[in-house]
């Protein structure tokens, strides 16, 4: 289980006929309460699809009441009329559980620049809301359902301490799929908390998980990660003990994520350690991991520390402070540049694992901050060609 | 002919056995004056191989009598017996050319992080001195012996309307090569003109050209361009005027290292107008030239406007002001996108020729800017993995 794990919650899956290909396309997660507390995080991308207009609005009170997400269309790039067509299913939907359209959020995921065909999309609300229901089969149903090019589903669920349950269900193949929008994220819970605690949560789980995913540097126009709260435990846990929970869900789905990447050979998780500051460490973590040469290098095995090395001294010396011949690397714990230079011999580290490890240490301080990304291979630019579409 | 069309420049290249197979690799410019003004730009990279930090000492002065570039070993991440190494280069020149090391700067390119073959490299730099000549032969075998993986040498010049003239030498592969630093390029002009003169005309030639190539968004820690003037024309042509000729070589020289990227299938030229400023423009033109989305796209001859348009809206709006829904895009002249959203259909794009054009206009001023790169393609990945090495 997981959406409906923790109480108060029901949901659904089913093929609407919104892809061209038979396949799950269409989810719901209701709300029944006993709260309607909610929180949700959205896209810094400038370019922002319909849902997520809509949404960012209408859970600005920090109340909503169910989440409806497609896959097959990510009505980003369609005008006044995809609004439009955001704000009929918000609608539809409000009408069929009884509560106001502004506490129903929308979610869309798929091709940019092409309206979604709301006859099929909506008649599968319409279904979808005579299936809701708690249990393993329609957490399932929901998961498969936000897949776009996604190879498994993706679900997590935690307790907290003091007994309330979180469960999430995730898509996102690394931001990897061809002409797809990215990362889509609902997630639950029982707890009895309000609208600040929710949000304060939220933003602090995702700040270490989701937004320390960076697959290939491409900002979706649709990402967006939701928290739903219903109280139904009657357990109040505090802001520190959800956020772990939170955290702790939003860590595994994310990592599911990296490790369901498209064309990925490699996770890559770079740590940068003795940094001035943890935002330096994350730069510096970044521009590594941002490093097609570098990414490239690691799809060959290669545990290049002269491209680390390099791609971290991009970094303006103003983002993140330190010495070039401080610089210390270890590719999967073996420490092939030491004070700037080579150190122990390429050939000593093993690069055959799924994961690949880079700990840089810039000797600068006492901060650290991780990314984790892919390598980049022949099916990345294969996928993302239109050679696959 | 090229570096030594001007008057008053002598040049060879030869194979002196610094890489490991017989290829050339050793090259001297020499300047026989009268003037020996001299400029240079380097590498933004922090990490700054041994011939860059030399070099940027020894044209501090605005004077150089020679230059002696070699492939096959970048000298850089090499510590200070990387640094001796280079400033033995240089006095060695120095000593047979009867001038002051200080007045002889270094370039190198090739593996990051191991020392060059010391031995080899001045029995040639010996040989080279007893070979320098004016003419053809000369000139290529000297953009010969720079080339990594470059297929072909490229070389160009220009006449200022005064008589004056100025040729130059690259060598890099658009930043793609594996394992190997990147850009060297040395101009020679025969304009009678100081050292102010001559930086400044680097200067706004190199932002306009060598500047606006990004291959893969990785900097270089060899990136070296070098201005040498003899002043053996006796004409004086104003900064404006040198300025021109200089960008003139400069520009053709850029789009030759884009042409000859290797793994690349199509030359892209980014163009964004109605910008706010220039700043603008470059950031936004940038920004879309690094989305490996995008490039993928190219690769694939899928004229992908709403993967350039989420890569504009990755710009911070304090960087370039403009509103999504005023944005269009031209794809090889096929205007796909207007006001934000679908305009013309994709497949009336041709994306069969080498070159392609993107044009994005932001509605938001008057500035425009421009950025070339390359494509992503399976040769891309497979030249910077190990595999190739």
């Amino acid at each position: 289980m997981s959406i409906t794990r923790p109480h108060g919650f029901r949901a659904i899956g089913l093929d609407a006929g919104i892809k061209p290909a038979a396949a799950p396309d269409l989810a719901l997660v209701v709300n029944d309460g006993p709260r309607d507390t909610a929180a949700a995080v959205f896209t810094a991308n400038r370019v922002q699809a319909a849902p997520v207009l809509w949404s960012r609005e209408a859970v600005a009170d920090g109340r909503a009441r169910a989440v409806v997400l497609n896959s097959g269309g990510a009505n980003a790039c369609t005008g006044p009329d995809g609004f439009a067509d955001t704000h009929r299913t918000a609608e539809h939907l409000a009408g069929l559980l009884d509560v106001s359209a502004q506490d129903v959020l929308v979610c869309s995921t798929g091709l940019i620049g092409e309206r979604l065909p709301m006859d099929p999309l909506l008649a599968g609300v319409t279904e979808a809301t005579q299936q809701l229901t708690a249990g393993g089969e329609a957490d399932a149903a929901a998961a498969r359902a936000i897949m776009t090019t996604d190879s498994v589903a993706k679900t997590a669920e935690a307790t907290t301490p003091s007994g309330a349950t979180v469960g999430g269900i995730a898509k996102g193949a690394g931001m990897l799929a061809p002409q797809l929008a990215t990362m889509l994220v609902v997630l639950t819970t029982d707890a009895d908390v309000d609208a600040a605690t929710a949000d304060a949560a939220l933003r602090a789980a995702t700040a270490t998980t989701f937004d320390r995913v960076d697959s290939d540097a491409c900002m979706s126009t649709n990402d967006t990660v939701i928290l739903l709260a219903s109280g139904a435990s009657g357990i109040a846990p505090g802001l520190e003990e959800l956020t772990e929970a939170v955290r702790t869900v939003s860590a595994d789905l994310a990592r599911q994520l990296v490790a369901d990447a498209e064309g990925a050979s490699h996770d890559v998780h770079v740590v940068v350690r003795s940094a001035s500051t943890e935002d330096a460490a994350l730069a510096v973590a970044r521009e590594i991991a941002r490093s097609n040469l570098v990414k490239a290098a690691i799809f060959g095995n290669d545990p290049n520390w002269g491209r680390i090395v390099a791609a971290a001294g991009c970094v303006p010396e103003s983002v993140a402070p330190f010495a070039v011949d401080d610089l210390s690397v270890h590719v999967n714990g073996v420490q092939v540049c030491r004070s700037g230079g080579a150190h122990r011999d390429r050939s000593e580290v093993d690069m055959t694992p799924r994961e690949t490890r880079i700990e840089v240490d810039l000797g600068a301080g006492s901060a650290s901050g991780d990314i984790w990304t892919n390598d980049l291979t022949h099916e990345y630019v294969e996928e993302n060609s239109a050679y696959s579409s």
